[in-house]
């Protein structure tokens, strides 16, 4: 990245979302005005988008969203989902419209144990290494809504749901992560999928992987089924390095990981579109959350590391590091103090902040 | 169960199968011999099935194998796959078939951290109550093998997999899942799933357990979604008393069980045809472990657990119990010495066996 090309101004696109999505979204958006100080000026848009508005107008997500949305550098944002509104509505309607109308074929999620950092795991028993990035498929597989029901209600119900895989959708996937794992030091990836049973998509997947894999000699490159990976993320997590699975196991794969590497209050994501011809977008792998809302006891971290993922995106490696290194101090200090352990979704923004500004 | 319904002899089945799975069920026969005695006797039938089979003669498992299998009491497993044989051959045709052909829609998988026994969790952060099982629905989902593929091997490849779900299929084991927790002290029924994204087959699932809840009104009932039981089962596993899902969740989510609660080395499992129109089928969770087969490294203690499954399946409640006991204080000898922590699978076996001779 040369100079010439960092932007003079980041133009977003909020979509705070429901629960604590706005609340973590403030304080993401906080740090980043710190981490650019006067040098990058930050434009912001917000999108009332998400249970409200669905409340209020019927609309969950209308065309003229999505093309102004579009227009942005990136979006962020904060988290969707209510149990007010019925299941799927919002999820489907409005952060997998936007998932698959822009294009975010990679699914980014990063997963670094922090010294120090608390983990359910007994960390005796593991290497303090783990540093692993889990790279799901964001437009095809089991979420393409291609499923269907008959009879709905009756005894002869049937209720089919469809996972569809091209080659075109899973090369590039693929593609993606083998860049990734060539770009990290270890250079290692593994494929994750359950091909002794889904055998026309994990045919697919795997002979895509092979295919690939001589375009990138210097990866190594395994295989295990996503069963195997249950057990793997907890004896030996460090034995990962890229993952790259199908947009089902990705999502299931990356809470594990995020549970065992300090909690879903820290789990960053982005759904890139690497081809740019949409905005990507960032967002916590947390969900709503309606049962804390409002009490300040959100964790932030999650949201300002998706707004790292940003920066890394639109090419700004400095300050995303920046806030990689504020967050890992941050972590420190609460590790080691009772006090800092205690504080407030606001409280986590602002010492972010203050260590960047 | 009173003494009249007792057997004199039971009739058994054994599937050995690949890789360390002849090892584990000769330990499993051995601790039944044991814990029988002189009072039922065990009559058993080898069929030799499995990767060695398959080159020898290229069948998998033939209809007369089938129906030969079928006039058994029930059957005993070890493991089935073998890297020589190309992916889902041995999976689909055997175990699969004989998961499909018998009916056993129940997959029953119980998880119980006995104490002392490793856990990759910090134990000082759970509850030592971890008891729960998972009623993994077998005969549909994911797992019909209703996937295809068009322009297999070009560019333009679309490989599809369907999960199906029937009225039919959903209510029979969500009404044997609520069944088992009426049973149990706590009473608690999951529904795992992820009708937030697969909402045909998920809203079906939601229904059947409305619906059947009505019939017990004595068992609670909640819902997670599959990607929030991965941060559950390592933060909290001690919430679950009974779950029940599809047949992928389950294959998942039952493998994360088993690592948190001691590994794969003791987790058992029966494939149950409650309506006892065939015969069920018992097997260890774990594969075949092509790696450590002839080594004895492995535990035979999950094929001996499933034998106490069938036991209790063929309403031998009393010798299933006392299996569960010898086990119980063989793990607890286990983890106090280092001596018997090395034990082979065959010394494995003859310490449970002297227990209960
Ligand atoms: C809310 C839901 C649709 C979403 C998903 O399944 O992708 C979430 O779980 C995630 O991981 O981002
Ligand atoms: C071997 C495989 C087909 C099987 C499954 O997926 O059911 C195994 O993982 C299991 O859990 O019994």
């Amino acid at each position: 990245m040369t100079a010439a090309d960092t932007p003079s101004t980041i133009d977003l696109a909020v979509i705070g979302g429901d629960g604590i999505g706005p609340e973590v979204t403030a304080e993401g958006l906080k740090v980043l005005d710190a981490v650019l100080g006067d040098d990058i000026a930050v434009r912001t848009t917000e999108y009332q988008l998400g249970a409200a508005r669905w409340h209020a107008t019927g609309e969950v997500l209308t065309d003229a969203d999505l093309e102004a949305i579009r227009s942005h550098d990136a979006i962020l944002l904060g988290a969707v989902g209510d149990p007010s509104v019925p299941s799927g509505v919002l999820e489907r309607g409005l952060l997998l419209r936007l998932r698959f109308a822009l294009d975010h074929y990679v699914n980014l999620r990063p997963s670094h144990l922090y010294p120090g950092v608390a983990t359910p795991l007994d960390r005796a028993q593991i290497s303090d290494e783990v540093d692993f990035v889990v790279v799901r498929e964001g437009t095809e597989g089991p979420y393409v809504g291609n499923g269907g029901a008959i009879r709905v209600g009756t005894p002869a119900e049937v209720a089919n749901e469809v996972s569809v895989n091209t080659a075109f959708g899973v090369e590039r996937v693929v593609r993606d992560a083998f860049a990734r794992a060539q770009a990290r030091p270890r250079k290692k990836l593994t494929l994750v999928h359950k091909h002794n049973v889904l055998v026309h998509a994990g045919h697919l997947w795997r002979r895509t992987v092979d295919k690939v894999a001589q375009d990138f000699p210097e990866v190594s490159v395994d295989y295990a089924h996503v069963d195997a990976v249950m057990i793997y993320l907890v004896n030996d997590p460090a034995r990962f390095d890229v993952l790259v699975t199908d947009n089902l196991f990705g999502d299931i794969v990356t809470d594990l990981a995020a549970a065992i590497t300090g909690g879903i209050g820290l789990a960053a994501s982005g759904n890139i579109n690497p081809d740019r011809t949409a905005p990507s977008m960032f967002e916590p792998v947390h969900g709503s959350a309606p049962d804390i809302a409002g009490t300040g006891k959100a964790d932030p971290t999650a949201a300002v590391l998706s707004v790292a993922l940003l920066l890394e995106h639109l090419g700004l490696d400095d300050p995303a590091q920046r806030i990689a290194q504020a967050v890992a101090a941050d972590l420190d200090e609460r590790s080691a103090d009772a006090a800092a352990l205690s504080r407030s979704t606001a409280e986590i923004g602002d010492a972010l902040a203050a260590r960047l500004s």
